[in-house]
């Protein structure tokens, strides 16, 4: 392994002390490193190691193996030992969500992936959102019930993936988690309490890097743990772990960059500039909102599309098992093929007279069955509202105005986008087909969508395989002017306007069409 | 009090958040100590005063008293409480000594000294000397014992000094710690095996700032604890302080600095340089050779005269108790006044025609009684032998050339030194008009001497009362040259002409004459 394919493993081989040169061991070793590192920086090594340092120096003939982490203003050394030693050193990314937590081990040495895992939030048991969870902190313990949550799962997680590489925690020797505000709060026990409350003060921006072990994570001891920053409570790590990942700030063109949840985080920019706002979308798009909405998983109707002059529906359930219920980016296909088979109108109604026996009265209110009892993995029949589509409606609706909205505030036009990110799930699920159909996304060309896939988790492993991301993600944290979305009449007038399929402005949508003869 | 009048605490009143400035905490504090302090380096606070910050902060109405500490690089924030706290924030000032430790209490507010204390370094229950101590290290658990003496030694002493205050432990904030390499390596519990053994190489050169916590020292949880740097094994912490106290580095006129014990630490230097060197002086010059010698307490003799004509002995004891000893003050005034009498041969030697019925065969050896029987506080007599007399023949002439060594070596004579600076207890002690007649020190006009006190106190306390201490003492570390003494033919050559009282060049001592009537 050449030493400079690695930025944070160094094989050095100091030269040893004599009576002309008998500079202390610590400072051999920091003197050692400024020449492989060809720095100037300061170069921190852990006092636990200088403990050690003198044996392992002499040891191993003042051959050593240095792992080391970065910091914007210095270097840590955090695992000294033989040259010859070949335990592995790992990393590990981590995409702390709200609902899912996702953990990416790293070989530190090549920056390679060994493995991945995920495991439900536990926190989960305590509230599904961030608002329940904060709330939650009010109770007494509450906050140390939350914390030791996340902490103990990933713990646990942590210890079963390195298992499967047959590895131990202690081998871990640097974490990066990109998370949302409230969640990356939490993993660090920090109060969450005035995130929710006017005018919405986070305790921390940049928490930069921590011990793990502060945290109560069981890594190795001197285990240095990167938290993302967030630009607010309402933009978080996550975000900008998406940037860095997309590569946003470093092209020319002008492209946007998306998480669709509850809340829609939306950036905006090049090279030169970044501005980012995050508004309420509206809870249609994710899972949860229609009787039968899920989340992606097995058995989840992903994709549907209805023959126009049959309108027979064509489903497609994740890993094709029966279907049991539908997700975000099923909903809007949903949407879509209804609206486009003229079984919905322009107002997001369902038009009895083309819907026909698939439409059933619930408790007074209109239902469109989209499983039948018979295909159906429950044996009831799966349906949505119109309530459901009148709220889907709206998310759109809101989606597209927000949208509208940051590009406007930077004097642009959607049109003018050349590259739409779509992060999450969400982004690998959805057809932009779909979205542009019912007017959720701006009608570019389908080339210009490329959906990021877990963008936080890219992020995050991008901050563990160069010396320079750290400062990287600090210049870009620095550079994102952050818009405050004020919903005057102007926002309200658009909002209204979105509220249509695909718009009351239809020249904003030509590649949408409804053949004529579906009409 | 004003905040400018306090480099290490702030008084603060932060923007309130708003809609409009939704900088978070942790931020928003860095963000206005940054325009007090008038700064654009690096501001950390302690992660465990984070997760505090917020209902701090609320508590008080933004307005907050922050307690600061500032390493090279960046300044550490180790205590934020509401601005109308007022218990006190307080330093702690160490000067670590193989024989005593002694300690200032500092208000770091204003800088002054609240109160004193000393303890012996309990570590002499294990050896008296820095050889045998490091020796117990080799056995299991030698160095973990060592070090608890010394901490729990310490944290004694500061709850008693505290309370001697009506103070607590928790209100000191920071601490300074100057002592020799061996010691401070056994304050942080690194293993000094390699001080003592070829080459002679410390685990650190330059401990730097360390949590207090980290070390066992039961302060404030935040406190920070700065130990001195060393140049090398046989040149301290102790020395660095002493340097910054006698300003030596400052002035334009070349000053000599020597701290005289088992080995004789010596700079000279002035703004522009500084070089120093380290080299064994004999045991004689402290207490403990002797039969009658000890360290300098009541009872102990620390001066004499003798009437020429008389040969009469006056003896002064310290606090005037019935003598019990001798130090080694004392035995340099003895033999200069011996010297002076007639008594004393150049060769140091008794004469016995002179010395008459004052000298007394025990075992075979000379001995001259310097306080009869019926003086003593023991009742038994006090006698110097003339193997001791021979050893600090021996013992001033190392002294001697060693001085002459380091002037000699940036070429100077040390008739050039404009200041001669003497720390430490034996400094405060010393007669320098005896220490010229034995040809100890060199023949300068008695006001170029200085006795320093106990500058490794001095210069810890200064290493707490200027926000930029701490980079001025690592500037004096990295400019002075260590001067590996090479105890070749010269030296040995120059080392016994410099075994007479007072030099074989009596042109070199031209103020030491002994009376023609009492030759």
């Amino acid at each position: 392994m050449n030493n400079a394919d690695s930025p944070w493993i160094k094989t050095i081989s100091l030269p040893p002390p004599s009576l002309q040169d008998n500079t202390a061991d610590t400072e051999r070793l920091i003197s050692a490193l400024r020449t492989t590192l060809q720095t100037d920086a300061a170069i921190h090594i852990d006092f636990d190691l200088i403990k050690k340092l003198p044996d392992i120096l002499r040891q191993n003939d003042f051959n050593v193996r240095c792992t080391l982490f970065k910091d914007v203003y210095q270097w840590l050394v955090v695992g000294i030992q033989g040259a010859s030693e070949k335990r592995p050193v790992a990393g590990l990314a981590v995409d702390l969500g709200t609902s899912r937590v996702v953990l990416r081990l790293l070989d530190l040495t090549t920056g390679q992936t060994l493995a991945e895992s995920g495991f439900d939030n536990p926190q989960l048991t305590i509230g599904p959102d961030i608002l329940s969870r904060i709330h939650f902190t009010d109770s007494s313990d509450g906050l140390t019930k939350l914390n030791d949550l996340i902490i103990t799962g990933l713990n646990n997680a942590i210890k079963d993936l390195c298992q499967s590489k047959m590895m131990e925690p202690q081998d871990i020797y640097a974490l990066a988690v990109a998370g949302n505000t409230t969640m990356t709060h939490l993993l660090m026990g920090l109060n969450p309490r005035w995130i929710i409350r006017e005018p919405y003060i986070p305790v921390v921006n940049r928490p930069g890097i921590l011990k793990a072990a502060e945290l109560g994570l069981q890594l190795n001891p001197a285990a240095r743990i990167f938290v993302f920053p967030n630009i607010g409570s309402y933009f978080g790590g996550d975000m900008i772990a998406g940037i860095l990942f997309a590569g946003l700030h470093c092209a020319s063109d002008t492209a946007i960059l998306v998480d669709v949840g509850t809340n829609a985080e939306v950036v905006v920019g090049n090279h030169n500039w970044l501005i980012a706002c995050a508004g309420a979308a509206g809870p249609a798009l994710e899972g949860g909102v229609t009787k039968m909405g899920m989340m992606a998983g097995p058995g989840v109707v992903d994709k549907i599309s209805i023959d126009p002059p049959t309108r027979e529906f064509d489903l497609h359930t994740i890993e094709d098992n029966a279907p049991k219920g539908i997700c975000g980016s099923g909903v809007i296909d949903l949407a879509a093929q209804l609206y486009l088979s003229g079984m919905l109108d322009i107002r997001g109604k369902l038009i009895p007279a083309v819907c026909g026996k698939r439409l059933k009265k619930i408790d007074g209110l209109m239902h469109l069955v989209v499983i039948p009892a018979d295909q159906s993995a429950s044996g009831a029949d799966l349906t949505v509202s119109q309530a459901d589509l009148d709220s889907l409606i709206r998310s759109k609706a809101a989606m597209y105005t927000i949208l509208e909205t940051i590009t406007m505030s930077v004097g642009m036009e959607l049109k003018n986008l050349t590259t739409f990110y779509v992060a999450g799930t969400f982004g690998s699920f959805i057809d932009p087909r779909s979205a542009i159909t019912i007017g959720m996304m701006p009608d570019l060309p389908l080339a210009s969508y490329k959906p990021l896939g877990n963008s936080s988790l890219g992020g995050a492993t991008l901050a563990l395989t160069s010396e320079d991301s750290l400062a990287e993600i600090n210049r870009i944290r620095d550079r994102i002017t952050y818009l405050e979305l004020n919903v005057n009449q102007d926002f309200m007038n658009r909002f209204s306007a979105a509220k249509f399929i695909p718009h009351t402005n239809a020249a904003l949508f030509p590649s949408v069409k409804v053949k004529p003869d579906e009409k």
